[in-house]
């Protein structure tokens, strides 16, 4: 079954946000799904609450642990982001080893949940 | 169902843990166990990689966002921390109305993330 990254589609990363602009997370978002690699959903979500370390997102799957990441800038991460995204859909449990993490998320690593039991 | 509080019992807030000591962390989990209002299970979990941010908890349930919150001070915090457990149980979807969050949770709040649609 397909793992999701969830993309915060409301981070403005401090940023005001023009007329007719999208925000960053909005564009992260976009961009995000046009390359989703195999396994792997794209969905949209109002607020992860990781405001102050945006752009901010969530990889959650079936029998895995969830990770938040954040810092993710939408111009120059996509890559390292759909990577770790690649490799978490790969693993067992959500665990990928450290040394096969991109640095983006070694470094950018919020916070992990541990796998649900319901 | 019960929701989960997930309390990190690694978490030893930039301080060194003396022999025979137990860290923050372990010590949040022992008293939130011996405490746990109607409808919350305690269970302790092995680092929630929030580490700059510790104590660390996060509250998971069936159909709920899941909540991770850090800077919860065991000495001091159990009381909001609970208080915060029982409303969130007490919820449908986990959400809390801000008026009624515990301040603990309105400062403290690390990241959420949504409901599983596994």
């Amino acid at each position: 079954m397909a793992v999701t990254l969830h993309v915060c589609i409301t981070c403005r990363v401090h940023r005001a946000v023009g007329e007719g602009e999208s925000c960053a997370g909005a564009r992260l978002h976009d961009a995000a799904r046009h390359s989703a690699p195999e396994g792997v959903v794209v969905a949209p979500v109002t607020c992860l609450s990781a405001c102050s370390r945006g752009c901010a997102v969530a990889l959650a799957g079936p029998g895995r642990w969830t990770y938040v990441y954040g810092g993710i800038a939408p111009e120059t991460d996509l890559g390292p982001l759909l990577e770790g995204a690649a490799l978490y859909a790969g693993s067992a449990d959500g665990i990928v080893p450290w040394r096969d993490r991109p640095e983006l998320f070694r470094r950018n690593v919020i916070a992990r949940m541990p796998p649900r039991e319901f």
